[in-house]
């Protein structure tokens, strides 16, 4: 029977790449990847590659990707679907599974690094935060996201959600957010061109924060603490000046 | 200067370590690691190992472990410190980093696949849920979590909560989530001893379901249209028969 890998391509850094990904990259006929996965991780595929990327929000594409998907499976004796991160948080890696399931393709998932735990910030921490929470800051299709369900949760982390950041910041401040609760924002974590910026949320509310996507947003106190401890990666947080 | 890298070793499987990881297991002159971590990934060590390995919830050990992370790292051109999954995800990495930060040793973190992210399902699905919430059942020192924050998060993973389970469903319940919202245990995942169950709150908070630790607990609506997914890690999934 044909199969699809549903594979994670982890945050950016090709060593973080897992074993399996690494070993189905170098093997796979053909690739059907993301916009968002790195160059360098692209640059190990021995088969045919190909680009079926869309930007953040966009519909109609993913029917698009499925039919693809199901071209390719059944063409090839397996097929990778790389993905960014992990192939399940916020890829729709579950809708694609759904559906070449439903067309009798065999599906396995390759879970990889995801970016929300790529940033080098402990998204718990004794006596700060107990336990943490991951919104997407656009929903298929662009519709805005509730927050209600996660505004007291004490970590929270925004994927996609740069565009959004200011709408996102004031809303939380809405739902009973401190307005000097501290954030970091982490451009391209893990790539050489990885950026820290830190920032409360009446800065991002006010637009005073300059970050260019992909980002990971993490909003909490564990922003705070983790700003200050001396490792080489923390010290390249920039602070903003109100 | 001494360093140390707190690296994750992933869910279980040895092809899910990172490509880093692995390099850094096979080069490093000493591991320092947990309870949780595979054999098989053991087995990768060629050089000193140390099983600082502690119960759920145990303190006072922690203390200990950062004063043998100490050492070693003093002794050592450099040490790894390996943790199950990731090494942000509730093992107190946190912690350890800061510790170490203190004392003048540096510290690099290596994220890994963690077991969140590792039981195949989608914590996220277009209709069903815009986001997930990940909170342990038990606190460092035994302490029983603050559930509130997270009783009304779409999706809701559960680490470290087998013991605590028919509580956390009462907790749960009491905050308004649905006894009939379905669930899924996870043991083991992505181990060869894998092991699928699927139980409603109800059942769970009545001391139905037969568990063994570690496990992953996911509760809510992607866990049961995942459930009937064709796929062979699917149809792994037992019923429990009330």
């Amino acid at each position: 029977m044909a199969k699809v890998y549903l594979v994670g391509a982890g945050p950016g850094d090709p060593e973080l790449l897992t074993l399996k990904a690494h070993r189905l990259l170098r093997g796979a006929p053909v690739v059907l990847h993301d916009r968002l996965v790195d160059e360098r991780i692209l640059s190990l595929i021995r088969g045919k590659w190909v680009d079926v990327g869309k930007e953040e929000g966009e519909s109609g594409v993913q029917e698009a990707i499925h039919r693809l998907l199901l071209r390719y499976a059944q063409a090839y004796p397996f097929v990778v679907r790389l993905k960014g991160g992990d192939p399940l948080v916020f890829g729709r890696g579950g809708e694609e599974a759904l559906f070449l399931a439903a067309h009798g393709i065999g599906v396995e998932v390759v879970p990889g690094v995801s970016s929300v735990l790529a940033t080098g910030l402990p998204l718990t921490h004794r006596g700060l935060s107990s336990g943490f929470a991951v919104v997407p800051g656009v929903l298929a299709g662009g519709a805005y996201p509730d927050l209600r369900p996660f505004a007291q949760v004490p970590t929270l982390v925004v994927l996609m959600g740069v565009k959004r950041r200011a709408w996102i910041a004031q809303e939380l401040m809405r739902l009973g957010r401190s307005p000097e609760e501290p954030s970091v924002f982490v451009e391209r974590a893990t790539s050489p061109k990885e950026r820290r910026l830190k920032a409360d949320l009446r800065e991002v509310a006010e637009g005073k924060v300059k970050v260019a996507s992909p980002a990971v947003w993490v909003i909490g106190k564990v922003a705070e603490v983790f700003a200050e401890v001396g490792s080489a990666r923390a010290l390249a947080i920039e602070e903003v000046s109100p």
